[in-house]
């Protein structure tokens, strides 16, 4: 009998399949689009609508904890397409014999990183010792999508610039260390960041230039470009020297034998653009404490279609795969 | 240390402390209602938005799946706040291991039950062996409340009648039956359905009279009535004989020592209505066939303020408590 594995929830190439298989049941035109948000149409409005489950282990580590990164990936989702944030709702699935304090830090962090976003509705499950572990969150956001936004990843041409927003990997990095008790410096951590500030003011001033944005989640950058590159049938091309990892990441990633590429991220954003709005893309995006670090990594071009290459620093080119199966389990 | 126990999770008097709890952090006054579905005022459309996370144990029993369960839970929500549903959002948190097969099948349960309102965002995570049972799902639902549907808890008048659209504690005793492998009579059947084609037309016509409406659902009746008495703020009477309780269920609640008042149903409702529109509204509940057994169990008086009194047949009246703690755990 055929049997879930780990790797189905690794956010490459058997999580994508698993999904594909999902989407082959539910399916319909919004959800086959597999965008970060749906976007409803009702009564003249483009709602967005989204929503994620998260079972990051451990729930607290450098830089946050599970409530902080559920409120900031379901915001994101909402951001990356181009819609301000309107509400959330709030789903906990606990396990007997969790902490009352740590649900109420975990509660605290959600109220505090939710800012003037409500939670406006929720529920609560509790299951027997054993059955879970510790505390599983699903949070979903509804947001209004800017008029002019309308970002999708079917929508790159050749000559579009990459934009990344700052350096990756730092989420993945962070909860490695934390799991493996390495013993990494203490700056090591979490991106973990609402982009909404950052990437909102883009989205009003440049509109339906910005092609596709994509928060960095599970799978890393390297599966971000392969879902840009299949979704629009283009090749990319990415220079490995432009790419921002910082050093602790490199360190960690070495010392693990992980190419940074492909850890997660949880306040970055992978952005497509027309080639003559980059320049104000990103001089938009550096306005924000957030952005200051955004650059770009590459374009999509004409040949290679489907594929990613990345040009390394000296002037070589490998195809970059997506990651396959499982990198590193409930890194979110 | 404090610590979360089974009992928060059973829908009596402990579930709804650990509510109020987090309610006090998160705090809005949307949250405060705890309405079954938030309603949001997005450009002059109420839009209904609620959630709910599943966790019942057995996933497929009879009369049902998790998937149905979810999909009807989470209509229902909408349905009691008089919203027509517009789209779903699924999460799922799957146990390394699981079947795809029972996978499939939870799908394509899914996708029948949720019929027109198609599920347009999702997410799936996988956690390792022992970190979940099975699959855990939380779905989401946004919907349109209708212009005149204004239900509320807080709106019962002394005199307003108490409607319940059908037999009591089906899926609560299913589930009980299936679990115990007591080997009941296969006619034991989870009554889990969808109600908004029953109680959509009775909004439509009768409207703020309508003064609130719930699926009776954890907690059972006694969880609802108890709801209701605090949150108007009236006393209740409900009449023993005039509640249904089929047999089959008498049954196992005999066997077992269980009261049926505090057993879960999946496909019910429990509505107070201003009295001049019982018979209306009853009128229109009968037209389907989910309501064809609908009836008037009593109703809000002026005495005894927040206490609920059971009208035993002898005449004799006992205090209806809610439920105190765990009743049965992993219902829905």
């Amino acid at each position: 009998m055929e049997r879930i594995t780990l790797s189905h929830g690794g956010g490459g190439i058997d999580s994508r399949n698993l999904i594909d298989s999902i989407v082959e049941i539910l399916k319909n035109p919004t959800l086959e689009s597999l965008e970060d948000s749906a976007i409803l149409n009702i009564s003249g409005e483009k709602i967005a609508f989204t929503t994620d489950g998260f079972v990051v282990k451990p729930i607290f580590f450098p830089g946050g904890d599970i409530g902080k990164l559920a409120v900031c990936g379901t915001l994101n989702d909402l951001a990356v397409m181009g819609a301000k944030p309107h509400a959330l709702s709030l789903s906990l699935i606990i396990e007997e014999g969790f902490s009352r304090d740590d649900l109420s830090k975990i509660l605290n962090s959600i109220k505090q990183t939710s800012g003037e976003t409500p939670i406006v509705t929720g529920d609560t499950k509790v299951v027997e010792r054993g059955s879970a572990d510790g505390i599983f969150i699903t949070t979903t956001g509804i947001g209004v999508q800017l008029p002019n936004a309308k970002p999708s990843a079917s929508k790159i041409l050749p000559g579009d610039s990459l934009i990344i927003t700052g350096s990756i990997g730092r989420h993945g990095a962070a909860i490695m260390a934390k799991r493996e008790e390495l013993g990494f410096s203490s700056t090591l951590e979490s991106d973990v960041a609402y982009l909404g500030d950052m990437l909102l003011p883009m989205f009003e001033s440049i509109g339906e230039d910005v092609k596709v944005c994509r928060d960095v989640t599970r799978g890393g950058l390297s599966a971000i470009l392969s879902e840009f590159a299949h979704s629009s049938n283009v090749g990319i091309e990415v220079f490995e020297e432009e790419i921002p990892v910082d050093t602790d990441v490199t360190g960690i990633c070495a010392a693990l034998g992980i190419d940074p590429l492909t850890l997660a991220c949880e306040g970055r954003a992978l952005i497509a653009v027309a080639p003559d709005q980059a320049d104000k893309a990103l001089e938009i995006l550096k306005r924000t404490e957030l952005g200051k670090f955004a650059c770009v990594i590459g374009s999509a071009v004409s040949e290679h279609k489907t594929m990613t290459h990345l040009i390394t620093g000296i002037g070589g080119a490998r195809i970059l795969e997506p990651p396959a199966g499982e990198l590193l389990p409930r890194i979110c």
